[in-house]
């Protein structure tokens, strides 16, 4: 089977994912610069989630470059990883109108750690199908990163009823982790 | 007539559709626990109605497959499932707002009904266009699971009069036989 | 310059329309059979702009199959169509949600209209980039179907203000003269 | 890595900024020719906003032509780019619903130069890939109207607390420009 329609159907759920979450952003009536003001939470969840929804469709892209053939444990693994990411308009919204709130923000680290969770059973599914011994398992390598996301969200969960802002600001250093482009793969599909 | 941009806009609108019932759990005003209470029986029907929408992307790629060209009824064929698929974000948002009522759980059945019958339809088309010696007929076969899929719907939307959970139950037992992937193409086009 | 993306964005956009105008379906707060009688008129109108999409969709699909490059006019041609296009979830909502008045099935028919004349510049602007012998020029032909849709829909927006009904009969009367597939282009591109 | 994820993920995000835009012509209630005259400058904002859409996806249609291969910076860019076009249905709203005034319209300028600088740094993260000498740096040039573009954007921002509609006037300006198809690439690519 084909990994072109899984990539598609991927591509489509990510780009509208992505782009509905700016429908949170209500027109106010208004028409001057303090009208925008209580907007300014839910803007600034809209720009983590948006790098979010970015990093994943990197990260997924560049997974499936190295992957050859699909089954139907891939395209529900898949499936499984989209339902998570569908959530985050909701959690995005949920914590930026309530400027970060302790159960927003904690909920909302639960989406981004059940997401990382089901990546990492994603890509265990593709390696699985392909061999221990095939290109991509040698370019997926241990996976630190996808491993110490876990951890970084479970503690920022934990960590959100305590002070939601901490939470929030291991949010954004799991971002920049993520940032850095995903050399492993890079390197060895062009090795 | 290539089957390319038939995939391409089935995989747009089932995307979408997967994507606006998200839509449907409204944020809530406050920001503890509580206000997420009335939610549950909306999430659970979102995630019902993913789960379907997932199946039918599932078994709509698997049938596409075995597809050498498309035409007019094709087209027409498949056109006639999306909408009956369009319809689910509805009867989903119906059912989980008036948690799981006798009227909207039966409507909910009859959308499901219909798209089963439209899938059925797509396949016989498929079939006759290709032959009943191709490798599309070989590996649909006798289409059990689906012929039994319209019965089990039939006897549920009668059923959610009597009981809705009951109707409900069936729904979810049908989606459960539908996870376990369709073998019967995936042998028939790797032998 | 390839016509893949010009497809592709196109796919999306139709497939974007299509599944919004669902969207109007507004879920009722009640659980009975009354509380979806507002929503026939709005169902009907969904029906038959669904029905329209897919027909644009269709012989986009098939017009694009005879073409073999695009250029820029043909993009914004193209663009234009897809402008008008996009104006139907507005001109379907509002038609359904008045119960089919005057002011809004000719608005209605208006969008038709332009509609039916952007396609048919779009033909034009790929007859002039291919050549007046190319198959697709000889596909088109004189392009009967075409031309008589927008008669008639000039026809019905006057009508309608005399009795809106008569319009909607003739959008439905064009809607089944398209849903007959395209022979022209089939023929041609298969002899 | 390839390009076609990349230009199928823009193409969808591009697709459904352009289609949800539509959804602030709010359904009026009423049925006459009046109920629409609030929606007119709602609906011009629409028109300026699909047109520079209509511009961005064709610019970006006709660089990635020209390019071989994308990496993780590539990626971002593009990400960047979507991030600033993604804002465009929200400033077209708020523009459109307060009649033009003064703060809207320069928040509309600012995400028109925003995403005009993040245009510029993708094609220089593209042709600092490609290097100097190829096909794409040729074709892209001095990028003349790249920068017109962003010096005029400015001085429409600043000029629009003066009057909005003179800033108005300066964005149509630069969209006819940016109208006339970007031969330069067309001709480098055919020569």
């Amino acid at each position: 089977m084909t990994k072109g329609r899984l990539e598609a159907f991927s591509d489509g759920v990510l780009a509208i994912i992505i782009t509905i979450m700016v429908l949170e952003l209500k027109v106010p009536h208004e028409a001057d610069l303090a009208a925008l003001r209580p907007l300014i939470p839910i803007f600034l969840s809209y720009v983590l989630s948006f790098i979010y929804i970015g990093i994943y469709w990197n990260n997924h892209h560049h997974m499936l470059q190295a992957v050859r053939q699909v089954n139907g444990a891939v395209l529900w693994a898949n499936m499984h990883l989209l339902f998570w990411l569908s959530l985050i308009p909701f959690v995005t919204a949920w914590s930026g109108e309530n400027f970060f709130a302790a159960m927003p923000v904690a909920l909302y680290g639960v989406v981004l750690l059940m997401s990382a969770i089901a990546y990492y059973i994603l890509s265990r599914v593709l390696v699985w199908h392909h061999g221990k011994d095939s290109t991509l398992a040698i370019a997926l390598g241990r996976d630190f990163k996808g491993k110490i996301s876990v951890v970084i969200y479970s503690v920022a969960v934990l960590l959100s009823f305590v002070n939601s802002w901490l939470a929030l600001m291991l949010y954004v250093a799991v971002a920049i982790m993520w940032l850095i482009p995903d050399r492993r793969i890079e390197k060895t599909l062009s090795s």
